[in-house]
């Protein structure tokens, strides 16, 4: 399906990417946003091929794949501007006082070098070979080394192709970008081990994240892995919100739950509510919804035994209830909706039922009291989302509960449902430990650029010899700290 | 000596903690910067008494310790100032778009939870009880579990007594702060692996800290672990510079290199050169100013044992030559400056010649070539510190290899010496591995603060119950990124 790259071509490559950072670093905000809006044009030119041959590797209908390059466009772009901005150098100058004998000190932040990027399938486009990572690690001054996913091939080329257009059209070195295909576990190691790689983003599976964060520590010189490993994204029901919304909230958690064949990090595996007559209305409107979902293809044969495999455990629990399922039998490899339920007593006891189950399926937990519901935030694992369906009574009658759980989530969501990530300066798309390996990073949004940068400080630097986003002049007209203050002027005007 | 806190009540005191992250993590910035003041009004009023306690502990002049002590009192203030600029918050709100079906999005950092601290012995004050990192830890909304330096314990009570004496004043939650002692490894890797504990903070050998990542890795869910481990703060020193200034760098290294018996984290402790002349002269002013060094206490015996541990190591190597030693004998426990010469090729061939020595001790590396200057370089781990003694013309011709340094340190020097670390928002302590765990974070400055936070996002969030920073009538006057630019305003005053 997939030629392997060679052990002898990815060294080549690294090596390259190795001298291409030498470069790149030194290029300023204003030239890696000219670059980024580049790469953007040349994707949004890609057309009905690109569109064609997406749907044909990932089953994804052409509605969802056009949506989602637009997103991914929207991406270089919106991660382009926050670059040109200085944002992420973060530049703060401390001027001399010679009186104090005290130096001058700039600082501001830099690439970390050459960064192994592995392409998620769920999102062919977005977290994927020209994805918001690959952006992100351009965007720091970092060249990338993408490694494909197996699953969209053609797709990846194409869009490996159009990056590489950009770099031979700037005159940029060839090494900025480079795009290895495989698909043994063994390049993952190869590519994470490798000294002249300082840093990983990963979007899959809890096993393959950590597998590579694990690895990433036990080198010589251990590097940052950046994956996003999964959640099942619990959603709190609280007691006046049900009772007021029951069906409402179960056509949106319905919708949710089996958008694009639940194949969403953000996607609701789980309902928690007190049992009674509430939540009894919500399940009765939740099985009407979910018997009329059509099952559809799954992106994968992998993914979709996957979510086989993982939906036969769930429901070979014990204590479990099937509630609903989809009517329409499911072909092979389409994914059915199913929801079941089970009590916050079982769900607390038995570990297998807070995994994730990658696809559209769902667990309903009935609690006895708020006690139970308090006790299974106190037992979550960190989740990319938590939402809270409540109405302003609820809050205000579970504020410890709800102050609890912000401990617990990157994005806390007041009603709503989680789907959907917005490419915006106020998304996090990282949650604590297991959901990600690092809770103080984004891999959405203008703010997923830090992820690959680090600070420099000069000390007693000839200005000539700084970086332009710390020279005296500001020639890039950035925002800088200086002296403590916020300052965006030029130092020169401000001292003659 | 010092009495082992059981781990009966560590337990106690990290759950209390635990407790008191509920209370901290919901503070305002503001709220927090006053504790800081106070703080740091607290520690300026301990007086002859500290002195002349930490004196004894740790054999350092009263001089340096007024110095620290101001230093301390001072990182308190100014990262106190930063925090209530609510700099670390770096709130960003996306106003919501109905027309687009966009939510509301706001985002804020928040503190990750109870930190573990482990005090230095080197500085008693601005890196230990009530240094640096639980200030740090303290603005970012951390509860912070010291454990204390079992070489200076007197000094680490009073500290902890000064900050406990703020949080009772305040009527805050006792365990917003816990001072455990003992000299044990098993305490301070009970407390890394403590499922509670969210971050450690540690400055000191590189086996310690090294130790703490390893096993903050390998918990079920991994921490961050801000280790600094050490530093062998190269000079690379030029030729134009050397021949129009030997004389003149030989003090300032000399000076540099015996400051403080060379217990620093920046000390110079290696010096690269081409060899010729101009490094002859060098090397003829050095011998006189380091004989002339007076042999001074180190701090305890444990330093003093390793220093001269690895001193002798260091004077065992082959191809190596004493080119200078203090004239006076040193007594027991105290530090004899001492320099030693090795060709590049040693250099780059025998690891043992790269170790830090932690004391006076240096090592001037002659070059052949530039080429084998440029090789040490390529060579070189990740360190603290580099110093580029260097004229302008120097720097022309030599770019690419300064190019290169970048990736090997966290602070880069013109001329002068590393030693002396300004606690100012330019700063970058922290510098790729070895030299620290994550190159990304600094401890000294203001910015130090970033460590302790992680980004939280809420949606479509009512503003009644959302944290100060992030209400539309921005309460406390922070600077926000709204829809993607600055602004500091009231939403709702741009609204009517």
């Amino acid at each position: 399906m997939m030629e392997e790259t060679s052990t002898q071509n990815i060294d080549k490559r690294i090596q390259m990417a190795a001298e291409a950072f030498q470069f790149l670093k030194n290029t300023t905000v204003t030239e890696r946003a000219e670059f980024m809006n580049a790469v953007a044009d040349q994707i949004e030119a890609l057309g009905e091929d690109l569109l064609a041959i997406t749907h044909t590797e990932t089953s994804l209908p052409l509605a969802r794949l056009i949506g989602e390059k637009a997103r991914t466009v929207g991406q270089w772009r919106s991660y382009a501007k926050a670059v040109a901005a200085g944002t992420y150098t973060a530049p703060r100058i401390d001027l001399a006082q010679p009186e104090k004998q005290k130096g001058d000190l700039r600082k501001y932040n830099v690439g970390i070098g050459p960064v192994v990027i592995f392409g998620a399938s769920n999102f062919p486009f977005a977290f994927s070979t020209a994805g918001g990572d690959t952006a992100s690690a351009i965007g720091a001054g970092c060249p990338v080394i993408i490694k494909a996913h197996p699953e969209h091939p053609k797709t990846s080329q194409m869009m490996a192709d159009a990056i590489t257009a950009i770099v031979n059209a700037f005159g940029w070195p060839e090494g900025i970008f480079s795009h290895i295909t495989g698909t043994s576990y063994e390049i993952g190691t190869y590519l994470t081990q490798h000294p002249d790689i300082r840093a990983v983003a990963f979007t899959g599976s809890f096993q393959g994240g950590k597998a590579l964060f694990d690895i990433a520590n036990r080198r010589e010189n251990p590097i940052p892995v950046f994956a996003e490993m999964g959640s099942i994204n619990p959603v709190f029901a609280f007691q006046n919100l049900l009772e007021t919304k029951a069906e409402i909230l179960a056509k949106e958690y319905s919708t949710s739950l089996t958008l694009g064949a639940g194949q969403f990090c953000t996607n609701p595996g789980v309902l928690i509510a007190l049992k009674g007559n509430p939540l009894d209305r919500f399940i009765t409107a939740l099985k009407d919804e979910i018997k009329g979902i059509a099952p559809s293809h799954m992106l994968h044969k992998g993914i979709f035994e996957s979510f086989e495999k993982h939906k036969t455990i769930a429901l070979a629990q014990p204590d479990i209830e099937v509630i609903t399922e989809a009517e329409t039998i499911a072909n092979e490899g389409q994914g059915r909706a199913i929801v079941i339920k089970t009590t916050a007593r079982d769900f607390m006891t038995n570990p297998a039922l807070s995994e994730e189950v990658f696809g559209p399926f769902g667990i309903i937990v009935t609690c006895e009291t708020h006690e139970e519901m308090a006790n299974i935030a106190q037992q979550l694992k960190g989740q990319l989302t938590i939402t809270i369906a409540a109405t302003h009574e609820d809050l205000h009658e579970n504020l410890s509960l709800v102050n609890l759980l912000k401990d617990k989530c990157g994005r806390l969501l007041f009603n709503g449902m989680p789907t959907g990530v917005e490419v915006v300066y106020a998304m996090q798309h990282g949650g604590p430990f297991p959901s990600t390996t690092d809770a103080r990073f984004t891999s959405v949004g203008p703010d997923a650029v830090k992820r690959f940068v680090r600070p420099i400080s000069f000390q007693n630097w000839p200005d000539a010899f700084l970086p332009e986003e710390l020279k005296d002049e500001n020639p890039l007209q950035i925002s800088r700290i200086v002296d403590g203050e916020m300052n965006s002027g030029s130092l020169k005007l401000q001292t003659t």
